[in-house]
């Protein structure tokens, strides 16, 4: 059994920024990175969240990720524009790059940004879920290293290439759709090696290509595609836009995130749609209410409740605001021994 | 056995042209939606061929759809639109929203037009392969009549919601991505059932959830989506971009291409990207070769030739208008007596 504490959102971000500062980042990248950490906890996606820090620490120290780099807007066209990241936190290029293409939105209807030479950046919704505050559609794509065999192949090239969308509702909670195009995001394999549990056997291959249960065997192997052809079909989309429209990396140069050896030469795309410059934005947020209601009202398997897409991830961010985060008690001792080597106070 | 006869796609374009324009068409729409047709055939996509014409008539004979629709362009922003097909074709619709997309891309690096009112438009990949004579990324959508539950619950609800992404090469073929959010096209399962043929058990559902191999009672079934809620979550986003922000229509409110009890109700989306304004064409043209050629020499599963999305669609079509294109009698037949019916020559 594993042993939980309960932390206050406000206690662990103050404990990322601490962290982050003493590892060299200036205050307002620091927040930024914290906030995207502390919101994954919050939505239940640990695997994104503040066990991610040590990790980005160590990219910092290796020299792999340079903390405080200015981004360089490149503009060509009027509603798109690039943002060099120049091997910067992807949660602050992502940051500018999503405000970007809502600017854009708001004047040409819709926006796009690409980013190139950027790092991680955190869970996808956090920037789709940006324009929902403009009452605008958020759409947000990035490539990650090889972890999908391209269909037909045995070696695993394509990343998992979350795609996420978020729709503003009126009443009731947006939708927010946040996904890999594995059957698992590799997030979670990771979480499970860290936690020393094991993985149902339709979440990953081996590296001969065999369903394996252990995640240690899984990282090295590859991840099982939604839909077969589809889903590899749909990273390769991803990754085309992320890596080759950006002008960033080539299918299958992306670094994990744990490898040390160089900057991870990650890409993404942020794009964001102006509804109201198509229909009435009162009139579409009831709508979406009512298909809301619609689907949730439609007979469910096994009696079970009906959730939307994001709507578990809303509820549980609401009931951890009140009663903390549940941080395991292996993860609370390697952000210790990252506190005491940085001479902060512990968690 | 099903026996087929091959026809020059030229014969079975003119002939689906002459049926058309009997059934009240003008000419220029017949030739469009004519086009789309012998395009899904030459393509090996069967189930969007003229297979499809019977059908087509019967909703014009119906007077469930307009074939003469003026369509309307109704401009709010500047690089996005909605165009009103006025119930008219969706091929005619389509072929108008994908070429002003790209005249917006052109100007704005992006366009996007909505489509409501409109009507089955053929296969996805017509349209988005447009953008390839312009150098850009096409990217097209439409929602479908109730076909997939939504995660959670046993009830048709979304559509097979397709997408379809268009990449342009330099000296290779395009990446054509072209597919539904089920395991399977319903067009193929009313295929199978117009053939007579069963299909696998993990493709659809039957009205008690149960798997079934039977083609007619997967029909009045379920279709099983990708990847589970994921692919129950790209659906409903498919739908919310085609129906809601179009202002078309509802979640589950598309009619089915062979119920004649009124208007389709559908809606697309039709997006063009200009590659130009993120990186230059000419290098981004030859990373695409080269991420075609890297993934074509990656080990291959069981030792068969690995394909890239779109690939056999484009060699089968070369070789199809070379050696004609395989139509099974029992089409010939139905499409034999429509000509018989209009007193045009048999094919």
């Amino acid at each position: 059994m594993v042993n939980t504490v309960f932390y206050e959102p406000d206690t662990l971000k103050e404990f990322a920024i601490d962290v982050l500062i003493k590892a060299g980042v200036k205050l307002d990248n620091a927040e930024k990175v914290a906030d995207t950490l502390i919101c994954a906890d919050l939505r239940g996606v640990s695997s994104h969240g503040i066990i991610r820090l040590p990790t980005y620490v160590q990219r910092i120290e290796a020299g792999v990720l340079n903390p405080n780099a200015e981004t360089v807007l490149e503009k060509k066209g009027k509603s798109v524009a690039l943002l060099n990241a120049n091997n910067g936190f992807g949660q602050v290029a992502g940051y500018k790059a999503m405000h970007t293409a809502m600017e854009f939105a708001g004047v040409y209807g819709t926006g796009m940004v690409g980013v190139k030479d950027s790092n991680h950046f955190g869970i996808a919704s956090y920037y789709s879920m940006m324009a929902l505050e403009k009452d605008m559609i958020g759409i947000v794509l990035t490539h990650s290293s090889p972890a999908i065999a391209p269909y037909g192949t045995t070696r695993p090239l394509l990343g998992t290439n979350p795609l996420s969308v978020a729709v503003p509702a009126c009443k009731e909670k947006p939708i927010v759709l946040d996904m890999s195009m594995s059957m698992v995001a590799r997030g979670k394999i990771r979480y499970a090696a860290m936690t020393n549990s094991k993985i149902p056997l339709n979440w990953a291959l081996d590296e001969e290509g065999n369903p394996t249960d252990n995640p240690q065997k899984a990282l090295k192997g590859s991840l099982v595609p939604i839909g077969g052809v589809k889903g590899s079909g749909l990273a390769l989309v991803v990754d085309i836009l992320c890596g080759v429209l950006t002008g960033n990396s080539l299918t299958g140069e992306v670094k994990n995130i744990t490898d040390m050896s160089g900057p991870s030469k990650t890409g993404h795309i942020f794009c964001a749609i102006n509804i109201s410059d198509f229909v009435d934005i009162i009139e579409f947020k009831n709508n979406i209410d009512f298909i809301i209601n619609k689907i949730k009202s439609l007979p469910s398997a096994e009696n079970n409740p009906v959730y939307l897409p994001g709507e578990i991830e809303y509820n549980l961010a609401d009931k951890r605001m009140k009663e903390g985060i549940p941080i395991d008690e292996s993860v609370i001792e390697t952000l210790n021994s990252l506190a005491n080597r940085y001479r902060i106070s512990n968690l």
